[in-house]
C-alpha cells in the first residue's frame, strides 16, 4: 500500500464512472468509502466492483460531489449544510457557473474546493471505472477566496493520493482553458465527422491518417457532451465565433482563387490560414508537460505478423534507444504498416543505420 | 529485385519530393531514368541523390510530370507535343481543373492519364525523396475518356511497381474526395490550432490527446497547402460552407442554453450534432481499407525507460496476440506513460490476465 494523506472516511455522491474510480482507487488504500446515488442500479455496480459501500456515513471528512454538471451546485450546497465538518468537493468538468450558483445561495463556502480531474473514458458508469483512471492525469482545483487552506490542501491530497498532476487555477480561467483544450476540438471533430455521412463510399476509400486524427474524438457520448458544451456556453460560443470569422475568410479566399485576377490575393490569405495554424499548434506542450521537445523520426516498415513489433522494440532496447513516441499506420489493402518512431535528438541516424543492419526497411 | 512491368526510359519532369521519389524507386527496378527542372538546385539534389540522371531523353516510354498544380496542365500539354509516342501523366493532388485546360487544348488526349499517388511528408524537396514513399499507399487514377486503355495500364503498372494500391476515379469524384477526406481536415486543423496563439500559457498545460490530434496536421506546410486549396477551390468552399451552417447552429445552440426555458432545445440541438460526427465518423474505413473491425482494447501503464516497451511487445508475442493498433500518452508531468493496445476481438481479457501476471499495470 502506498504511503497517502487521504485518511477519510470519504462519502462519494453520484458513483458513476468519476465517483466509483475515486471509491476505487481510495478503497486500494484502505481508505473507509460510503456510496450514494439517486440510481439503485449504480449503486449496485458500484459496490459491486468495490468502489465503497453504501450506506449512511454520519461523520465524512471529505465529500465528493460526482453528479452530472447541471445538478451539481444543488448537491454541493446540500452537502455543506448535511456535512459542516467535512471538506466538500464536487469533480464537474465546467466550474464558473456552478461557483456563482454557491455564492449566490448565502452558505458559508469555507470547507467548498471546486476541482475538476481531467481524466474519462470512452465508456461511462460505474462498470467502466478504474483506480488508476486519474494516475498521471492533471487535476485542476478552482478554490474560491472564501475557501479555507486546510480544505484546499485536503483536496490537493486527494488528486495527489490518486496518482494524479495538481494545477490551480480561477474557475473562470479554467472554462476558458478546457473550452479551449477539449470543448472546441470535440465541436470541430464532430462538423467534420458529420459531413462524412452523406459522402460516396469511394471518397473514405481515401482516409488516411490527418482525417483518422481530426475525428477520432467525434466519436464521443452525445449525451454526456451536449450536458458538458451547454455547461460551458459562453466560453465555447466564443471561441466558435472566432473560428466562423476565419471560416468565412477562408471561403471568401477560395472564392477568389476561382478568379485570375485575385489568385495572388487568394494564396496570401491561405498561406496565412496554415502559418497562424503552424503557430498555435507550435504552442501545444510536449510529452512531459516541459516546452516541446525535438525528436528525431524513422519511418520504419512492419509487417502484420505476431512478433514483428516486438523484435523492432527488442532492437531499440539492444541500441540503448528510448522510445519517445510512436505512430503505427496502415495503409487500405496492405498488410503491411508503417511505424513512425520518436527518438531523442541525435539517436535517430544511428538507429536507422542499425534497423537496416537487422534487415528491416526504413522509410 | 522484384519483378516489374515498367521498362522505360521514364522521363520525370520536376524532382521535387514526388518526381525525385518516382525516381528512386524506378532506379531501385534498374529502370532508366532522365530528370528535367526549371531549378538547377533541385535537379543537382535529385541527381545526388540517385533518382535519375540530368539529360535530355528522345524516346521516352513514359513521362512523369510532378510539378506544382499551377502548372501542371502546361507542362503535361508539351510534353504531349515533345514525346508524341510517350504516355503521359502527372501527379497532382487535384486533377478536374487539369483536365478542363487540357480538354480545352485541342490536343490528342490519348496518351495522358492523370493520377494522383496519396502520398507525402511533412519535409519537401529531392532530399526528402524516398524510393519507398509509395508503398502501401493509395495511387488514384482519374483516366479521362480519350485514353486508350495501353496508357492506363502503363500508369497502373508504374504505380504498381512502386507498391501502391491503384483505384479508379472520375477526376471531378476525386477533387470531391480528396476535399473532403484530405483538404477539409487540413483547414480544420489550422483553424483550429489558431485559436491556440493568443491563448494564456497555463490554458495549454491542460492539453490532452484530443487536442493533439485534432491539430496534428496544423504543424503542415502554408505555400504547398495554399496552393493545394486554391487548385481545389470549388469543392473545399462547398464542405466549408455546409460546416459554417452547422458551426452557426453549434452557437446558437450554445446561446439558448443559457436560458433556463430554452435549455432542453438546445440540449437536443447539440446532441444532434455529436450524434451526426458519431455516425459519420464510423464510416472512415479500418485498417487494411476493409470495413471498420471490432477490436479490444488494453490499457497500460508503461514507465518512460528504455525496453519498456520492448519487454511489453515481447510478452504479446509469447501470447500470440498480434497489436492492431498502439497509442502511447504521456501526462503532463508523469514519468509514466499509458499505452492503449489494440487486439484482435476476443484477444483482450486474455492479454490483460497475462500482462497483470508478470506486473504489468492494466488501466
Amino acid at each position: 500500500m502506498k504511503p497517502h494523506a487521504t485518511t477519510g472516511p470519504v462519502h462519494i455522491i453520484g458513483s458513476g464512472l468519476l465517483g466509483a474510480s475515486v471509491g476505487l482507487a481510495l478503497r486500494a488504500l484502505e481508505v473507509e468509502v460510503t456510496l450514494e446515488d439517486i440510481s439503485p442500479a449504480a449503486l449496485a455496480v458500484a459496490q459491486q466492483v468495490g468502489a465503497g459501500r453504501h450506506q449512511s456515513n454520519p461523520n465524512p471528512t471529505m465529500v465528493v460531489v460526482a453528479v452530472p454538471p447541471d445538478v451539481t451546485a444543488l448537491v454541493v450546497a446540500q452537502s455543506l449544510k448535511t456535512y459542516p465538518k467535512a471538506v466538500v468537493t464536487d469533480l464537474a468538468s465546467v466550474k464558473y457557473g456552478i461557483g456563482q450558483q454557491l455564492a449566490n445561495s448565502g452558505l458559508d463556502l469555507s470547507n467548498y474546493v471546486g476541482s475538476h480531474p481531467m481524466a474519462g473514458k470512452e465508456q461511462t458508469g460505474p462498470a467502466a471505472a478504474a483506480a488508476d483512471l486519474f494516475t498521471g492525469r492533471p487535476w485542476v482545483i478552482t478554490a474560491a477566496s472564501q475557501a479555507n487552506q486546510p480544505a484546499v490542501l485536503a483536496v490537493r491530497d486527494l488528486a495527489t493520493d490518486l496518482g494524479a498532476s495538481v494545477l490551480y487555477m480561477d474557475p473562470m480561467a479554467h472554462d476558458q482553458a478546457v473550452a479551449l483544450v477539449s470543448h472546441l476540438p470535440q465541436v470541430v471533430a464532430s462538423l467534420v465527422a458529420a459531413r462524412l455521412a452523406p459522402a460516396p463510399a469511394g471518397a473514405l476509400d481515401l482516409a488516411g491518417q490527418g482525417l483518422r486524427d481530426v475525428t477520432r474524438i467525434a466519436a464521443s457520448n452525445p449525451n454526456l457532451w451536449s450536458a458538458i458544451l451547454a455547461a460551458n456556453g459562453p466560453s465555447v460560443a466564443e471561441l466558435l465565433r472566432s473560428l466562423a470569422v476565419d471560416l468565412e475568410r477562408a471561403i471568401e479566399a477560395l472564392e477568389l482563387a476561382r478568379q485570375p485576377e485575385h489568385l495572388g490575393q487568394a494564396l496570401v490569405m491561405l498561406t496565412d490560414l496554415i502559418a497562424s495554424g503552424n503557430q498555435g499548434a507550435s504552442r501545444i506542450p510536449g510529452k512531459h508537460g516541459g516546452a516541446q521537445r525535438a525528436f528525431d523520426q524513422v519511418d520504419v516498415l512492419v509487417p502484420d505478423r505476431v512478433g514483428a513489433l516486438a523484435r523492432l522494440f527488442a532492437l531499440l532496447e539492444e541500441a540503448q534507444v528510448n522510445l519517445e513516441d510512436l505512430r503505427l499506420e496502415h495503409a487500405a489493402g496492405q498488410a503491411v504498416g508503417r511505424a513512425t518512431l520518436s527518438v531523442p535528438e541525435g539517436k535517430g541516424a544511428g538507429l536507422a543505420s542499425a534497423l537496416e543492419g537487422h534487415g528491416w526497411s526504413v522509410l
